[in-house]
């Protein structure tokens, strides 16, 4: 099946505000502080020692990505500002390639004897970077200058890794972060040129071969980078994650081009074993802040959780292209539990502020004690600034999730006001989604039309007969379809194997996962109690976040003793609780949060009146989130 | 009141096994390891450049808490062969003490230029044991050899650092890492000269007037080694544990020798501070492993509890002068827990391996991730090996825990088999504790005998009529006396504070902490769940750790679902628990082990059958602990 932000217009509703805001807020803050930081003018190129803003070797890829997700945003909205900065851009790598199609400014202007001599320095990470950028560009606006340079520089690449015919010659194989594999394949479908699929499958399966590539540097070698084995025995997720990640959507996007099912099985494997094994409920993946990596099964600490923004997205390129292959809801579940949770709690609800990590628990006491972790308040920038860039041009290219097709068959992925045409079809959607469950679809010229059952769904309906397959509700023809899926408050409890999150519930409300901030509820989060019998819950819409806010029934335990440790007896009392979605959580002043709140499906044997100074928690928050 | 470990002899039961345990065992292991990684040849003080076995700047501090043990042993018992070690060590002292008095073997042979000049360097605290172990071997054999040493060295020091009319002029005014301080005390104790008394005040008294002192040390500035701000202004225990632990010991001592109330209601905060908000359940102090410091109140992280053996023998020390002073049981109650929990805990069963950090839990798949922590297997020496002689010292001085007395009083502060003997008076106790709770008290020419009633303890009677006063039971002349203490095992809960402990309970029985290793526990203790409904309790003594063992109902939460996240349903089968006391943790292959297990006090609504593979975690363990 194929997919194309181009075909799909958001028309409103959740993702139409947080596409606009990107446009409007994120596109011109991130590249405001890569100008502020150097970045933009570091691609005059024309650094030189003892001047400031010392390029650094990743830049070139932070610029790309924000390049890229501008050209999808001039795809959908004409903005002169916007196309001229990105112009401008276009210009220096213009006036800034070499002869022989090389592009990067750190080994240019910083270290231009160390091309291709140190794995971790970034330089396929950044041309593949670049090559995105290019197709993206190309794609939106029919100019081919940037995709020249690109072929031009893969050319390149192509002649000094695979071929060998070009100097110099390189003291690795593959690259150290992986990016160009998709990149490549990505400009193999853009221009048809076979050359560009053969050169990032070559990396893909030359990765591993020698697992003692990149011994002598210090973060590009090993399991870290996944070159330990041969990618086609890697079945464990491990090392970094935006590494991990990436590599996956490559090699499922591999797998889809030349229909390798050895390939597509490992894909499969990997993809059960991060989602059931490392993954949070917040679709947050690499839990270990120690070289950013998947963890081991079930290790999933949530104040600790490192849960990169960048690796969130990852995730979504690796679903979506796994939905795109074999056709399963179950991917697009995933691609929307990052959405709305793992990704975007890496912006701000201003849209100009990030995370890179994203704790599920906050304690801002504990968090004193540590230099980074967990870090309670988004930032405008990162030094290394990998993750707003991820994200705006995600954001600016979101269509692409929402519908997929295939002769007359229209696959329904994502949920919201939309309207999606390719091939003479016509898609639309009508919904509050997530604000509510029902969704009309009118289609037009459609044969089929399969509208994904969410896995958090427990009960549908549909106003026509239907059939399911694969996670999707199948329809034929076309016509007006309304499909209501049932919203309920949930308490998701966790295998038992995460033994930090026993006798505790995270609350899930559609696709959305909730937390607990203690701006809402009286100033500690950590002693509350979810009443898992009696909740009695209120949802009202959040005119900030749009979202539904949640509100129920629960305790407080209390201290049965002044003593540290004593006895064992149980005291609680009642109180309210309110829940906000995690992703917008720290928007207000930095509070203690938590995801996995402990659970109470027992009335207390005990309890007691609340002290009469503590504030009622069941208020509504004084400033809404 | 007076305590004196020469008035007391262990006759039999669990103390008297540890005494001929580290006499037969630890002491000459101790010792072994020393001589085989140059500490004790390094007293020859003959190393130079290029040759092994480079001296340490506190290796000197190693052995000196030996000889301290080993003299504690002699007065005990002879052993010609311990002694003719103990003195070949202090033939070397005596060969190398410089003319002006000093001795530190780093300054003499590595660094002989660098005296005074680097506060990190430990040389005050080496010179503080030094004077120990001298005033331990005068008070054991009558030689007063090393005493004279000890007092040539103090009377240089005092003249460098307070009366400054020696040099050379030192770049710090108060020792990096205390010690010294109660040293120098108890040599005015053992001398009378008050010359001592007045040093170590003046050490207590200027520490912290100067924030600024070592502020080029790395690790003996401000916070860390209670330097921020003078003594008289700490209310709170922060840095380093075992540094702070010893200053309060030697506060304790200042005010018990002067009267100081300000001083002694300074130890009377620090004491509740630490117990009431930074104590594991164990007596384990100094939770962070960042700069093996106290943490913030209430943060006491199980799996990586720091809780050095050394801190919780300094808060014997704390507590032991704080029980003599003010003759309050609660002091002689955190011994007892430091004795049987924190301390002990840090020397194998067979008396020959030691843990320098105490865990409260141990996942041992979670452990490989990190270089360090949780220790999950003790060792027979360490880099920085001051626990293993600080276990030997303590625990061939036990006897001056059990007693004290004042007048014709005497206090009965811990329980064994033992006999005190002094002034004319005799008590001796039988009894089987820890295994049971009666202990038989023969007193002669008592005025009053006073007996502890430990905290744990919620029920207890006496065989002849007394009072109860500061936590003692009371009772006058002398004869025969029984107290019988009830034990009963008690699910014991952690205040709300400590929230990573929410819901979950450590199972105390007398004075003993219980936990469960996987080896006894069907190889998971993570998903075990107490039964505080309907324990059933069973005990049996074992025949190896000489300790009780528990047994008793609980239940296994097992997965209600194979999904890593799914809709709360609790379901758990019913299984037996084996727990063992925590000192006698790892002593067999490795093993996850949990302190704090979770806890439920209503029966499950689903039960199920356990799967048939799993071994029946209710059968006592092939080898016994």
């Amino acid at each position: 099946m194929k997919t194309d932000y181009r075909t799909v217009t958001l028309t409103g509703g959740f993702w139409k505000r947080k596409e606009d805001l990107n446009r409007t807020v994120t596109l011109p803050a991130v590249y405001d502080r890569f100008a502020e930081t150097g970045r933009i003018g570091a691609f005059r190129c024309d650094w030189k020692e003892g001047m400031p803003d010392k390029p650094h070797c990743y830049w070139d890829s932070d610029v790309f990505k924000w390049l890229e997700g501008a050209a999808y945003s001039l795809y959908r909205e004409n903005d002169p500002d916007l196309a001229a900065k990105a112009e401008a851009i276009i210009d220096q790598i213009e006036r800034n390639q070499g002869e022989d199609g090389y592009f990067n400014i750190y080994f240019t202007v910083v270290d231009p004897k160390g091309r291709f001599t140190n794995r971790d320095y970034c330089e396929l990470y950044c041309a593949g970077h670049l090559i995105e950028a290019a197709v993206a560009w190309f794609e939106a606006t029919g100019e081919d200058r940037l995709l020249r340079i690109a072929e031009k520089y893969a050319g390149y690449l192509k002649a000094v890794f695979m071929d060998k015919t070009a100097g110099p010659a390189p003291a690795f194989k593959t690259p150290g972060h992986q990016e160009i594999e998709l990149a490549l394949i990505r400009l193999y479908r853009c221009t048809g040129n076979r050359d560009w699929l053969d050169f990032g499958a070559y990396f893909i399966n030359t990765r591993g071969l020698d697992p003692t590539e990149g011994e002598g540097n210090s973060a590009s070698h090993g399991v870290q980078v996944q070159s330990h084995i041969p990618i086609r025995r890697q079945f464990e997720a491990v090392g970094h994650a935006v590494r991990e990640t990436y590599q996956c959507a490559a090699v499922a996007d591999l797998a889809e081009e030349t229909g390798d099912r050895e390939l597509l099985s490992l894909c499969c494997t990997l993809f059960g074993d991060i989602t059931e094994k490392k993954m949070y409920i917040t679709g947050g993946v690499g839990a270990s802040s120690r070289g950013e990596a998947f963890s081991i099964p079930y290790d999933l600490p949530a104040a600790q959780a490192y849960a990169e923004t960048c690796a969130s997205i990852g995730m979504i390129f690796f679903a979506h292209r796994m939905n795109r292959v074999e056709g399963d809801a179950k991917y697009a579940d995933i691609v929307e539990k990052e959405l709305y949770n793992g990704m975007l709690s890496g912006l701000s609800l201003s849209g100009d502020a990030f995370f890179y990590e994203n704790p599920l628990e906050i304690h801002l006491d504990n968090a004193k004690k540590s230099a980074r972790y967990p870090v309670s308040r988004r930032q405008r920038i990162f030094s290394c600034s990998c993750c707003p860039p991820n994200l705006t041009r995600t954001l600016s290219s979101l269509g692409q999730y929402f519908y997929a097709w295939e002769g007359r068959t229209v696959w329904i992925n994502q949920f919201g006001d939309s309207v999606f045409e390719a091939d003479g079809m016509r898609v639309s959607q009508s919904t509050r989604y997530p604000c509510g469950g029902k969704i009309v679809i009118r289609a037009q010229g459609t044969g089929e039309i399969r509208v994904r059952i969410p896995s958090w769904c427990q009960s549908w309906t549909a106003d026509r007969n239907c059939r399911t397959e694969k996670g999707y509700a199948v329809f034929s023809g076309d016509g007006e379809i309304t499909v209501d899926l049932a919203m309920e408050p949930t308490f998701m409890q966790t295998a038992v194997e995460v033994y930090g999150n026993l006798d505790t519930a995270a609350v899930q409300y559609g696709p959305l996962i909730y937390c607990a901030e203690a701006a809402d509820n009286g100033g500690d989060v950590h002693s509350l109690y979810l009443n898992g019998c009696e909740p009695d819950w209120k949802t009202r819409i959040c005119p900030v976040c749009g979202c539904p806010h949640l509100s129920l029934r629960g305790f407080r335990r209390r201290n049965a003793s002044p003593a540290l440790y004593h006895p064992y007896r149980d005291l609680f009392e009642e109180t309210g609780i309110t829940l906000i979605p995690y992703h917008a959580f720290a928007n207000r002043e930095e509070s203690n949060m938590l995801v996995f709140l402990r659970y109470k499906d027992t009335p207390p044997k005990e309890t007691a009146q609340p002290p009469e100074e503590r504030p009622d928690p069941a208020d509504p928050p004084s400033r809404p989130s």
